[in-house]
Order: structure tokens, then C-alpha cells, then sequence
């Protein structure tokens, strides 16, 4: 099950660690961006280019010590056309260099139309009578606000095609607050509330070392919440956003952590931007290589901090 | 402000009504599949000429009688970058009529993926210092249960750009009780929780009329509910999905109408698909006047229950 291969890769390479592919042209060395702008313009399509181009050199540089990227697909939509193109190029490499990629896509709707998003990101899409295979992500984000009847879709095809889910429960932003941290008559908060469907949702999709299939999102940024939700959840891994840029440490994580790692912390700008700071400054042609010593340098500072 | 330009324009032609632009291949006439399919073969981008063309037939019968039509991004995306295509010029070809169009994306995300979100769907992406516009849409729907923090991209470009969102609050479907209706420490469900957060992120966007630009989704499928928030959110104008194939009707509409409608009701299939039902049967080739006479009808059912 795909559960238990995302496992095995975090515990042979001693690291729960996702590398977030989420491009920012701000972030790309000026080389790069000059190479595909001087032959195709200021387009989206030179743009598309761009991406694919810099996702590869990080992804050589990365996937033989992160087991995982996750790609936000927002940074490649913007672009319209060329860049879901860009996106999707960007999973296939990703694949063939044998990482697992989690699509984060945080898409949510009614039964029907639910059912067109899974056929695309973890289905297959029928065009009258071919099966056709559109993006080859494992994992996707969804968003749990519709309730079951919208995430049944997503749920069916993680079935059939041993393909897995992370739904929102606890994100990491601030503005969490406003809907997730709501007090119910029961005295617990939305978030609990969720955290219990999606451990439910999950019941039959659980793998060899004890967690399901249909994970959930528990931001890094909320360490007392995340600790709560881990003890209500124990068949659920975790996709851990909010380490890093967005303000989570090593440190942050030491209370959440539980047999067989049970969650995957993930890292953006702060892996794939490395270059830009400080700490691994060097010539923008060496920003791949900034990134592998990031993720190398994440993962003591996670080790530091496990029971 | 484009919420004035929408109640004009429903008050004009009478019609509170969203044309909900949702194809799917099992519902396009054979003769217009052939055409593409036999040059493109059963691809993608066979798909999406097909879903273009049928989409432009649809809207030269509808735009002189329905003020806005409603595309379902997932029935587009689903095909890949040649759907994201078709999305974006079904949406061209419905503004160059005179449409308002309402993309029913429902995206959610932390602020700086909203920001891309924002960018491609009612702002501006920039490459580079070059400000391009990606798609035309005027309203997008989008998701809530991320927070303020989440919405707030979309709220500044709506202000910059005077553009609109529908976000979610009590949706159609029947799952959506599973989150929505969920009882809060106030005695208030969910729902009406995030109904006032609506209402109050919508007060700097208010118009002529005394409704704002930021509105919200209330499905018809939950008569009560619906009447409940129209009384709590008198500032909020709504978009109601849910009528025709999934159940609603123009009298469980009877209480939800307010000063300048207050809101407009989407049909999908029930306009779109009309020409495979016993009360519209006709040749393939006239199935976008079948879909003219459900829109007319529709109107109808809704003035009968109109106050």
C-alpha cells in the first residue's frame, strides 16, 4: 500500500521530510530566467519552461534523501495552459526519479464534480472509452468542508488505484482560527470534530505498519493542537505544513511524533529558496545544491529533537 | 461596482438566473464528438475543441435571456492544460456577449498560494514586470474554512479590480451536514458562523443596491437554512446551486427572495442537458435551443413562487 512505501522511504532515508515544489519567479537565479525569456518572451509558456527547468535541477539534487515532493499546484496555475502543463511535467520527472508526490490541490466540491477532480490528480479520466491517465500524483490535499458525500470520490479511487488522501484539519496559517478553532456544543473545536471524520473516512484503508491511507493536514505552527489531534488520530499520518518560512521548528515538532515517524514535515521556500539566505548563499548556478545541503541541515535539526 | 452591474442586468431581463456551464462528454451530441474525435483522435485536446464549441453554441442561445453563466473549472481541468484552455476560452467567448461570468472554482489555500489563486482568476499575474491577464472572470467562489488570512488576497484584488466572490457557507449537498451543520458552544450551526464572517468581510464592497461584491453560496436543497441566512446576511447576496438535477425547485426558493432578488439561482444540467430530457427531446443539432426553452421555463418556475 502506498502508505506503507511512503514509510519504508522516510525510515530507510532516516527523514520524514516533503520538499515543497511551489516556484516563485523572485526565487529563480536570473540565468535561468534569462535562458527561456530571451527565446520566448515574458509569456506564460516561457514561464512554464522555467519551472519544469528548476523543479528537475532541484529533484536531482533531492531525491535520494527526501523521499517525497509536493508540488502547489496555485504556482503553476497562475499561468494558465503552460503551466498545469508545467505541473504536470514537473510530476512525471518527479516520478521517474522514484519520489513520491503529494499534489496539493486543497480541492473540494459536490459528488459530481468531485468526481471529475479525482479522475484528473489520482484517476483515470474516460474519454468515451479510453482511460486516460492525466497527472501521476499519490497523495492529494483536499478540503473537508463539504463533508462525506465530497470526499467519496477522492476515497473511491484511493481504492482502486492505491492512491491517498491528506485533508485539512488544523492548516498552519494564523487565519485557521477563524473557522477550525470554533468552540462546539460538545466543548471540543471544529478541528476535533474533523480530525474524527477524517480518522473514520480512513477506517478501511489502513496499511501494514498501523496508518491509513487517508491522512490529514496538522500545521507545525500549533504544537499543542497538533499533539491533541496525533493522540485522537492514531491511525492517521500527517502531512505537517508551516516548518520553516512559515515559522515551524524542529523544536515545534519534539511532542508530535509517534511510532514509525506518523507524519512527513514539509519544507518550501526554505529548501528550494535556499540559496537566496544567508546561511547557504553561493553562486545562483549552485542553487540546487543549496537545497540538498537544506534538506540535510532540516533533517538534523528534526532528528534533534525525536524521543 | 460589478455586484450593480449584476442585479441590473438580472432586473432587466427578469431572470436571476446562472447558466451553469458544466459539461461532460456523455451529455455533448454524438455528431460534435465525431467531428473532433475523427481529426484529434480520443485525446485531450479533442476534448477540449468539443467542450468549446459546445459551450459557444450554449451561450449564443442564452446571453440575451440569463445575465451570467457559471463555468465548473473541474469539468476542464480534469482533461488537463488543453481543458484549462477551454476554461479560459469558454469564459473569453461568454464575455465578448456580454455575460457576467462566475468561475466556480472554489479554491482555498494560506495567503500566499491564495495570492496565485487570486493572480490567475480575477488579478494579474506578473512575469517579470510584465502584468498579464490570464482569464476574465468576474466572480470566483472560494472556500473558507482556511480563515481571513486565506480570503484576504482575493478581497484586495476584488477591491483593485472590482471583481467578486461567492464563498461557500451552507452548499447543496447532503454531506454537508457533516461539517456545516455541525452545532456550535452559541447554539448556532457552523453555517451560520461563517455567514457572518462573510457578511462582515463583505462590508467595504457594498453597492447601490445595499449588496456587496463578496456574496455566498446557500444551496436550495435546504429551504430553512437558506431563510435563516438571508435574514442574518442582509448585505450578502447570494448564489444558490442545487436547483433542477439536484432537487431544488422554484418553491423551495418562495422565501429566499429579497429587495432586488438578493440572489441568483444556477442550473447546470437542467439547461445544458435539457435536450436528452423527455420535456425538451429534440434532433442533437438543436440542443442548444432546448436548452434556450429550459432557461425560459426556469424563469417562469421561479416568478410563480416570487413574492
Amino acid at each position: 500500500m502506498l502508505i506503507d512505501r511512503l514509510i519504508k522511504k522516510i525510515t530507510e532515508l532516516s527523514a520524514p521530510i516533503v520538499v515543497g515544489l511551489d516556484p516563485r519567479l523572485d526565487q529563480i537565479p536570473s540565468y535561468m530566467k534569462e535562458e527561456f525569456f530571451s527565446k520566448h518572451g515574458h509569456t506564460p509558456h516561457a514561464v512554464a519552461e522555467i519551472l519544469i527547468k528548476f523543479n528537475q535541477q532541484i529533484i536531482d539534487q533531492i531525491h535520494d534523501i527526501a523521499p517525497a515532493v509536493k508540488p502547489q499546484i496555485a504556482m503553476y496555475e497562475q499561468f494558465g495552459a503552460p503551466g498545469i502543463e508545467a505541473y504536470l511535467q514537473t510530476i512525471s520527472y518527479a516520478k521517474s526519479k522514484g519520489l513520491i508526490v503529494i499534489g496539493d490541490i486543497k480541492r473540494g466540491d459536490i459528488a459530481s464534480t468531485a468526481e471529475a477532480y479525482s479522475n484528473m490528480h489520482i484517476g483515470r479520466v474516460d474519454i468515451c472509452g479510453e482511460s486516460v491517465e492525466i497527472s501521476q500524483t499519490d497523495f492529494i490535499t483536499i478540503n473537508p468542508y463539504m463533508g462525506y458525500d465530497s470526499a467519496e470520490p477522492y476515497l473511491s479511487d484511493c481504492k482502486e488505484y492505491d492512491k491517498g488522501l491528506f485533508i485539512l484539519v488544523k492548516t498552519s496559517n494564523k487565519g485557521s482560527k477563524d473557522v477550525q478553532d470554533v468552540k462546539l456544543a460538545t466543548s471540543h473545536s471544529l478541528y476535533a470534530h474533523v480530525g474524527g471524520l477524517v480518522e473514520d473516512w480512513g477506517k478501511d484503508f489502513i496499511g501494514e505498519y498501523g496508518y491509513s491511507n487517508i491522512g490529514a493536514v496538522v500545521g507545525a505552527t500549533h504544537p499543542q493542537e497538533a499533539v491533541e489531534l496525533r493522540k485522537q488520530m492514531p491511525h492517521t499520518f500527517f502531512l505537517v505544513p508551516g516548518y520553516g518560512a512559515q515559522g515551524g521548528s524542529g523544536k515545534d515538532l519534539q511532542d508530535l511524533w509517534a511510532k514509525n515517524y506518523g507524519a512527513i514535515v514539509n519544507n518550501s521556500r526554505g529548501i528550494t529558496g535556499a540559496y537566496l539566505t544567508e546561511k547557504y548563499k553561493c553562486d545562483e548556478r549552485d542553487f540546487a545544491k543549496a537545497s540538498r545541503q537544506a534538506v540535510l541541515d532540516m533533517k538534523k535539526d528534526l532528528e534533534a529533537y525525536m524521543p
